[in-house]
């Protein structure tokens, strides 16, 4: 019972307010899977490699939680792992309709996954990787919005130091 | 872990909405209560024996449900009860601000309890307790929108039968 | 077909805005019902004559409207008037979730009736009866935002001119 | 009066949330001209040509709905087609502002055109076009989503079965 | 120009989600004025001295802010004070079409007062004078949310410390 | 104080919306600089200096308005011309999120940069500049939309007249 979930995502790359979520889920649940949706997103800036990477770093502080990638139907995805529960985050309101879309979409295909929405600190309720990336690509900080090994990752994208 | 959950609200009376989440929570978590709170709402059409008499006939079938009323802060009753969640229906847009204030509150006054959120079945994003009290009081039929119980106290509250 | 519908409210008083779809109604549909629900709302400022006569006022140039009042569910009004037709004013944001509450709860009493939305001219996106009360009630011109007739109620209600 | 509409749109393809709405609106007005506008939306998945064969197919029970396409404004097309009312769907919160920028921008142009939103379906809520291609594309089944030309149109664009 | 500007409320009481904007305020304008509305709100739980008197405590710092009521429509006394500014908060979604309305009706009846809104922190976007109460009455602390004199007052109405 | 404003965006091109915010943000603050942002927005219809060009004839009229272009982040720019003032016109719901974030992300990255929000007229509340290059590529009207240079712009642009 309420085991095993995963939290399906982009990450490109993962930000805190991603961490936070998964900080929730890995203490509601006694496990949490990250997993990376190769086919989601276009023109991604990172590799999912990298982007597994980074992520792998991010939640080395949480033993319950483990980095994989996916290329399928996310319940498909989540039936194979053995998981009844995906995880979304909910920030803003933009969010709502394309979550709720998701879904009753996975609910229709597989009905014995249920998704269950959680909220990131308030902080965090306006960020996004997309924010994230607009800004350090103008050289901006992006200190305290994403861990430390991203912050490294973007630097290194974006050219010299984001100071 | 995940073991306890609390789905506590006004159930004035309980529609097959909230029956839905409750079904859904069941399959999430081990245990889950659910608490009629006893000051929320106002002018209540049932009092809260009322209410929860008609939650626990509609809950019958569900082994790992049980229904309690609760006079305190959510997050005090949830940790007197030992859960450590609480889950919220999310219906529509009107839900989405009402239902983060008190998460955030709720997270402030208590971190250890963690707020989720679960999707009712498409076909009762738009149903609440006070539309089926508006048509019930108009003697219109409300069958398959709450429990059979719940039909038989409003035929008795509104009078004669709706149709 | 599309003959008849009816245009249910409050109209406490009623603005240009409802007047605007009226009149919008007016030129889509056969004949217009404006029917004046005797339930709704609460402690409302005029009562359901007076409402009514402000309508008829507003509505003398528009010879396929009609003013009425009901008490009654509005699918079943309808179904007594032989209109198919429900036809609502979406303004704002905020009237989406309370319009789409009705609509499905209507169409689930009562398939044969099809709920329309209309949309008011941009000006009249945030007017509400309750604002023009408001603003009349200290003595504020409402000029341009009701019809005349309900100008002079409002005069009356609040003592003297709004000037 | 009332009498003829056309339903503008991409139909990319056609889902049983847009079949609602068309079997609605051919219930409320004489004449529904469903309309493929070949300068919407981009890189779509299926031709004019093909929208529009799975449209006819999916519409072969109403009679007095027909199918066309039009590369134009929409209020010249309807002008052009003797029609005075543009209907579109309203599903979900996203839908809202671009609908009525739409909507105000089209009476702006031709202040004899009105536009009338109407509700498909709870179930359809969040349902669209682009979903239904996601699914698709990963081999999981739309049964029950669209129309059934649809799905046959879909397993040819994606290779075997559905299944 | 840019002078004087009036932020008006409630404050029933005031926040440190009003004070957050209320210190902004005094960063952008030349002076600011907070302004009680006597006639807003219904059943406050406390007078508009007793409101004023904590607004008084919590500005006591910033040198530019003053402290007033006002019983009349919120454009007539911006121009009795020789304000062109009023000041709003905007929180979260719900705030949005309330705020339009009335920053539109204020505009129309004098169009010269000019309404800004500006954001607070984001750890306050879903902070209201009603959840603070709602807290305190269960004897919930609210510290943190509210200036250290809100905190005393809220005790002594609601009876022994919120400890 | 209050002396500077900066007002970013694309103006790709401005449209009368645009145009009634830079008057009201005229009236509010000392000094305001339409600035171009070079890097935001995906192939633009109109150079910047295009874009410039349309600004700066439609700004004729405001002595304390000046026209620029910037290629850095929002904040960094106001600093670097001396601004503590960000101004944003909010129109419509689907902006609030997008707004939000800038606003915050911008506040993070420099404290001293303050984010007010202003409301266009009613009537622009559904205009963008997409919205006009769609019509006007079609050959309709867009007058009334844009200021008078960019009509004659989009005329050239798409052909001969939009008549």
């Amino acid at each position: 019972m309420a085991g095993r979930a995963i939290y399906p995502g982009n990450f490109d790359p993962v930000t805190n307010g991603h961490l936070d979520i998964i900080e929730r889920a890995a203490r509601v649940f006694d496990e949490v899977i990250v997993a990376v949706g190769t086919n989601m997103g276009k023109s991604p800036l990172f590799t999912i490699e990298e982007r597994m990477e980074m992520l792998r770093e991010a939640c080395r502080h949480l033993p319950n939680v483990s980095v994989d990638s996916f290329d399928a139907l996310t319940v498909e995805y989540a039936a194979s792992k053995g998981a009844g529960v995906v995880v979304r985050g909910l920030r803003a309101l933009s969010d709502f309709d394309v979550e709720f879309e998701m879904a009753l979409m996975n609910r229709r295909l597989d009905g014995s996954v249920e998704t269950v929405f959680m909220m990131p600190n308030a902080e965090y309720t306006y960020l996004s990787s997309s924010i994230v990336k607009e800004v350090a690509s103008f050289g901006g900080s992006v200190e305290g919005l994403v861990p430390k090994i991203v912050e490294e990752y973007l630097k290194r994208k974006f050219g010299t130091a984001s100071q």
